[in-house]
């Protein structure tokens, strides 16, 4: 497996602390960078032992009611500081080596993975415009956070220019390019803040802005230059395309984004100095590419291999999966070579809507007797729910839901439509609509799944991470409704993880991703086996949940794009 | 107006008490009988002065779940306790005399309505079989109430043979027979328990039983023996479909329902002494023809006329109206010629669940700290949520609900429809809900109404009844989605005041009903007018409720119908 750690060493490296007077056992540190937090995380190059861990909440947050200096921002919009990450690399990384009790000499790697398309606009040298004097007031100079939402029109005409000239990038995007991606954002800048826009050295992915400030060294990382910046077969949309578009956005690839490319796992340089002095961690050490956390998470599953879909579940749900094959999948997020690992391709679906509608339910819909029930349970209301749904047999509450809350971005890839519950009765109960919802986020993956399975890039096993892995109840049920056995993770931090086998494999301690995951990755194997009974039931229920779908999501009826239409509207 | 009382005496009438030496001032009493209470209401018979009242809960409530002794019921059980009624004619009416300072000489008559179909099997002379030694462990010896349900299995046997056999009283019921009737009831009876079937000289209305104990006579009055009773034309069903039914049930008309028939406001007899000593009224008045609560309204409401819809709105809404001509409409829950006043067709039409749907919503999904809001701001939460739901305008909210959470009576007549919530995101609000949830109800009583118009039986005018009058939020909105002026009946105690104006009737005070409502009756009218701008938005609106409803309730998409199936066989 490894080629630089010998067998005979494993029931040493097997310990926290070091045997005193042998040489340290070698870590790693991956530095998961997240919505509202980073965390950084210590883990033996051995075995993939975690020793430490830390988190660090950026300061800023997310901005999306005003900047710093209380400049009002727009609905849809979503910002953040740059500098809140530099804090991360500061103050969570010297405590997670802490509380590791590992001396930062044992170090030999880091690498960071990233939320995307996060944006950051930067001076030649790197830094965050809003840090450029006589800038900080201006929005455009700040981080676009992923769920900057505000360049909707801009993707729109994007994506219809595209279509109409049969761009052959845009079926390896599902037929869509979201306004969350770099284009969309980038041409918002331009349209938006010319002259932001012409000071704009760099239009970097914060997942390489960090890297850059590790070890100084600029390169775009092969995820998130192929999911977020239309890269494909080598080539990014053409200046051709981009003059149409726009005239003035025709440079847009030249001048803002295109850099040197780099491969998961690659060492992009060595942690400088200055970082060094930042972090704590030895000088010269390897310092990764860039990642997207969603497919960071695959090797740390052990799930790298063609037909392993991980499911990373948590507010929305992503699925990454690598496969031998190229194929044009309706509605996925996108299909990159090298994506996930190198060597394969990578596929990416989603669900814009996951843990998020639960949290909606239990905040908006769930009445004073419930939350108090819970209260005397000693439970949460998540885990009270679930108790009270998991008592009940399949179809039980006489319910369906579509889980379209935050719209549907696979397969139907549509931020228009919205949710349904049909079926109540004056005797529904809150326990009955959170298990409809669950069950509707499952027959949501189901479909996407069926969606893969027919384009003939076939989904052979399960494998969940993230924050929803710790509810039984809702395992059972993704189980039962895909009628296939389901692994779960065996980490509650599978960024991280997965950051740090990307640091191991960067330092040189395994050939490759594949090798590292093998020995540093944890899954528990089919943690849940569906039931032949349920399973059955559900596909009964499963095939009107399609049939409402199509309806609803496909023309039958055009209801939910007229009542968002209106209150659009309305709010104008 | 009144053949009784001269002019002269109008300005006096306007006091409580009379002036001292002049002979006392003519009152009637009307008393109603609801679900869980009877109110007692004493009227000036001049004007309709609603000079005090009283409310009697009954003791034993509604029996769903065990007979006092402890015998459990069914699921779908809901029985009374007959006595219960007595107490409030010894209680309510007293207390309701002692409150208007009118002395019982005063009184000219008495009438009567109550809850309908709610039968009570007697001896030969009256008494309810409950009371009979032996039988207080025995269920089918109890009233049976309104919402009785367990009789579905005979409903539907005697709908599917009546079809068959193209029986010519079906279309006069919108297509379709109740399970809360009197035949399916009656059936239900013989069928579980013959001897006491056998044993069972009268099956009642409450509301003939009621008029029987105050002036001994035993007759049926022509609003619950057309509607409920399936008297049309002058006949009841034959003795040979009810042969074809069950053997044993070919008798049913004969032996145990049909008595002398009796036209709404007759006078049915005089007080009984026993009567008048139970209640403190004088002997040998007036005693007017039972009735039913919701069609007793329409005069209270001054709505007797042709194309006067009034809309009694409570836990559900009745649609009530008087007509010149005789139609078929299509899911109405029947047409009875002098079911609401003699000489007219009286329509009737409903919606199995309004306020309790709001009401269900309110426990079930209302958050605590929309609760807690309510509170520090001194009010319900439904006033809370209506104030909420008040500030948005026409489409803001997004969403779009079929209210079927009690199943659709008219027009559809399908209980096993069930309640839908469409364009939820995870910004709805519980006032949003709200709000969807009452415009709902206002988009089924448009249907309804439009479903008349075309029928050939044009509605022209609204006039609303009920405890949901109170709430103007909900009145606004159904005069913008039905588009018509909308009235209040001006009384709070509608079917109480009816009983009133049908006692003074009775008792010889007015020619007739109508008259009696002229002086009597009370209306607000159009205390709401529509708005056009709204009317209009509502209008596009109500096309995709149309959509909704005829696509889940008219066979375009049956999964309603699948998943209660599916709930009931699980519960099996």
């Amino acid at each position: 497996m490894s080629a630089h750690i010998s067998p005979e060493e494993g029931p040493r490296l097997n310990q926290h602390a070091p045997v005193p007077g042998s040489p340290p056992s070698p870590v790693v540190v991956g530095v998961d960078f997240g919505t509202q937090s980073g965390r950084a995380l210590v883990v033996r190059v051995s075995d993939g032992e975690e020793l430490g861990s830390a988190v660090h909440r950026y300061a800023h947050g997310v901005l999306d009611r005003a900047l710093p200096d209380g400049t009002p921002l727009g609905p849809d919009w979503a910002l953040q500081v740059a500098a809140d990450y530099l804090e991360v690399l500061q103050l969570a990384i010297p405590r997670a080596l802490a509380e590791a009790g590992v001396d930062a000499s044992a170090v030999i790697g880091v690498a960071t993975d990233f939320t995307a398309c996060t944006m950051i606009p930067t001076t030649e040298d790197g830094t965050p415009l809003s840090d450029v004097p006589g800038l900080a007031g201006e929005p455009h100079a700040y981080v676009k956070l992923w769920r900057h939402h505000a360049a909707q029109g801009q993707a729109d005409r994007l994506n219809e220019l595209a279509r109409k000239r049969s761009e052959v990038w845009l079926p390896r995007y599902g037929g869509l390019i979201s306004s969350e991606w770099e284009f969309a954002k980038g041409l918002q800048l331009l349209e938006e803040a010319p002259e932001v826009y012409a000071r704009t050295a760099h239009f970097v992915e914060a997942a390489d802005w960090i890297v850059w400030q590790l070890c100084g060294v600029l390169t775009r990382n092969a995820c998130s230059a192929g999911y977020k910046g239309i890269l494909q077969d080598g080539t990014y949309p053409s200046r051709d395309f981009l003059a149409e578009l726009q005239p003035d956005f025709a440079d847009f690839v030249t001048d803002k984004i295109d850099r040197p490319l780099v491969a998961l796992g690659d060492r992009v340089g060595s942690l400088t100095e200055a970082a060094a002095a930042l972090t704590g961690l030895p000088t010269g050490i390897a310092v990764a590419a860039g990642n997207v956390d969603a497919h960071v998470t695959a090797p740390a599953a052990q799930a790298t291999g063609p037909g392993q879909m991980v499911l990373i579940m948590g507010t929305s749900t992503c699925h990454v999966m690598n496969s031998d094959v190229l194929r044009e999948v309706p509605g996925m997020c996108g299909v990159v070579e090298g994506g996930v690992t190198p060597g394969m391709w990578g596929y990416e679906a989603g669900q814009s809507g996951v843990g998020d509608i639960f949290e909606w339910f239990t905040t908006q819909q769930v009445p004073a007797a419930t939350r108090q029930a819970a209260e005397e349970a000693g439970l949460t209301v998540h885990e009270h729910l679930s108790r009270l749904a998991a008592q009940q047999a399949v179809g039980e509450h006489g319910l369906l839901a579509l889980d379209w809350h935050s719209g549907n971005r696979s397969v139907l890839v549509d931020h228009d439509l919205t949710g349904l519950v049909i079926g109540l009765t004056l005797a529904t109960r809150p326990g009955d609509v959170y298990r409809a919802l669950l069950e509707a986020t499952a027959f949501g993956t189901r479909l996407i799944i069926e969606t893969f399975d027919e384009a003939g890039v076939p989904v052979e096993e399960i494998v969940v991470a993230g924050g929803l892995q710790k509810n039984p109840l809702l395992m059972q049920i993704y189980a039962d409704v895909i009628n296939l056995p389901l692994s779960t993770i065996g980490s509650d931090q599978g960024p991280a993880l997965g950051s740090a086998i990307h640091a191991a494999v960067a330092a040189g301690a395994y050939p490759d991703i594949h090798a590292a995951s093998a020995a540093m990755g944890r899954i528990d194997r089919d943690s849940y086996v569906p039931d032949p009974a349920r399973a059955q039931a559900y596909d009964e229920i499963y095939a009107d949940y399609r049939r409402l779908h199509d309806h609803f999501g496909r023309g039958g009826d055009d209801v939910m794009h007229r009542l968002k239409a209106r209150r659009r509207e309305v709010h104008r």
